[in-house]
């Protein structure tokens, strides 16, 4: 390989196997950093395109949970989300988006929605924007990229989900607001729903139950801070009397999108409750509701669909401090050379495993 | 009258005359308050209860959009809410009902659903325990009641709907944040709709509009803060289209409890958008919407029934410094003397005026 070459592996068509591409390194703009990619995840998300499950830009670099270290920095030097000087060799994560701090989506508090979203591992690759990917041997980042230090005691198995998993729930327990001291139930014990129940722990949560219909899923998420794990076949007043042994439910965060799961956890909800939903992000039927029921108990329901910078900030800060309670290494349960990009996928549609590890 | 009786009207069963009783006053216990009443307004809630579209206690003493002189108060004197001292002939309102301010509920920040909760004009009156409601001479105030005295400013007329209608208001608006700059849709242009518009405003928002059927009531909107008026029959595109004129919707306030118009304010909202619904207090069938668009458009929605002292401060702040700029005495369209109570609710229930109003 020449020293000023990436290969980049190329999503072309549903199903079809991924194509190995040279791509000469771009020229940098004012802002811009070329990343040396250490180790990306494949994601759902990355499933559902690969697999035709959603819409997706062709030719694309699918993957957008990835860490790197800076080998390129524009003209001027560029900084970090703190304001710090990014210096070559540092390794770093991303906001999922690049996105205009001083856009109009931004002031109102939604960078995630602004206008020019750019978002990596989902653009269309071209010829002038070639390196939008994970699974690739170097990353382009625009202008408009927050950009993360890695703290020295997390592993790359353990960052490199930060800015799509962790940052996710970051987001959500923001819209939770103070969660020092309630109860919470995470519906979902996938890659968020782990992320969900050690990070309501790390935000004071007093109780966590993890709810799920796979035992096994159920057995982990009490190795992720669930204090306990409900079967989601339960009736919802079973689960509602199970719930007064310690207090009820105060807090749903639900990352299965399912419907029926979203409508139980209203039910289920204490006075006052809030549910913070975060999965439905497929199409599904219309869920269904009492409004006299949201209101006279005083409910509350959020979305959230991807998150703010700050978000990813905090999640770093909670894999940071919490790392060592919780085996989220273990949750990239095997690893793959770029090059065989296709059987890693496979593995990873198949096997029930939460990540697939991919390393240039 | 002797000079320690009380004179109430009694609500003994749906539609049936109320019946007038003597009542010796109460023997005032620590923190009570006898109350000599200078006005009351028939409430909606008060309309479904007489005509039995809700159950209720009986007998007891309906009324409870209610202001009054104080004339006797317990042994060691009691405070206002703000903690000065209350004066015999201080003219007062108060909190619609009365709870332990140490309770598990207040603690958590939902003192309107706290475990002893005492609601005026919705108890059953006993022996000991009668004067409970606005339609009577006089009311006795509970240990737990947060009371207020009554700006100088502000006429019987408009004080008295302040407890109810201005107050959930309020709670409303603290639900929503910082409305500062928002573009606010409020649904119904009843009591409750006409208090949004108006409150909206003092809350800073940049452009208010009411939504209703009835022609009428959409021309008066605009006489409490309303920009402008469409009318709720229009297709939801059609209110998507012209809300685009001034930058869409940020908050609803729903106050007319419809599904049809809960679901039409879900599309309507802007990415980020809030909805706060406080109409929906009676049985409906269960409003639909789609999970996906909640997640990725980042809506909210907040349920909010009564609501906390602190927003009956807010109301009567909000009336105090733009009561000129608003004909809210206007809504009490007639007034009956406390005897011809029967007269006044029939007057109430089929008139379509907003308030009557009804003087001991």
């Amino acid at each position: 390989m020449c020293n000023n070459e990436a290969t980049a592996m190329v999503f072309g068509a549903i199903q079809k196997p991924f194509s190995s591409k040279k791509v000469k390194f771009p020229e940098l703009k004012r802002q811009e950093v070329l990343i040396e990619i250490s180790y990306s995840t494949i994601c759902t998300s990355d499933l559902h395109t690969f697999y035709g499950r959603r819409n997706a830009h062709t030719p694309s670099v699918l993957g957008h949970e990835v860490i790197g270290k800076v080998v390129l920095l524009a003209e001027g030097g560029v900084n970090d989300y703190f304001g710090n000087s990014l210096k070559i060799g540092d390794l770093v994560t991303w906001s999922v988006y690049a996105h205009d701090h001083n856009g109009k989506m931004a002031k109102k508090g939604f960078p995630q929605k602004s206008e020019d979203l750019f978002k990596y591992g989902h653009e269309e690759m071209t010829q002038n924007n070639a390196l939008n990917g994970g699974f690739a041997t170097h990353c382009h980042l625009r202008a408009g990229t927050d950009i993360f230090k890695i703290p020295k005691n997390i592993n790359a198995k353990e960052a490199t989900p930060l800015n799509c998993t962790h940052a996710t729930i970051a987001g959500a327990i923001r819209l939770a607001g103070d969660v020092t001291g309630k109860n919470v139930l995470v519906i979902g014990a996938g890659m968020l729903g782990l992320s969900a129940c050690a990070m309501s722990k790390y935000a004071s949560a007093n109780n966590v139950t993890s709810m799920d219909i796979d035992p096994d899923r159920m057995a982990l998420a009490k190795k992720f801070g669930a204090d306990q794990a409900l079967d989601a076949s339960l009736k919802t007043e079973e689960i509602i009397s199970k719930a007064k042994e310690w207090d009820g439910i105060d807090l749903v965060i639900d990352t299965s999108g399912s419907p029926d799961a979203m409508e139980k956890g209203l039910e289920i909800l204490n006075i006052g409750g809030i549910s913070i939903w975060v999965g439905a992000v497929y199409s599904q039927r219309d869920f269904s509701f009492n409004a006299e029921q949201i209101v006279r108990r005083l409910l509350t329901i959020k979305g959230l669909h991807n998150y703010k910078p700050e978000d990813l900030a905090f999640a770093i800060e909670f894999l940071e401090i919490s790392k060592n309670q919780y085996p989220f290494e273990s949750l990239v349960a095997e690893e793959y050379p770029l090059e065989k990009l296709d059987e890693a996928f496979e593995i990873a549609n198949t096997s029930g495993k939460y990540r697939i590890g991919v390393k240039p």
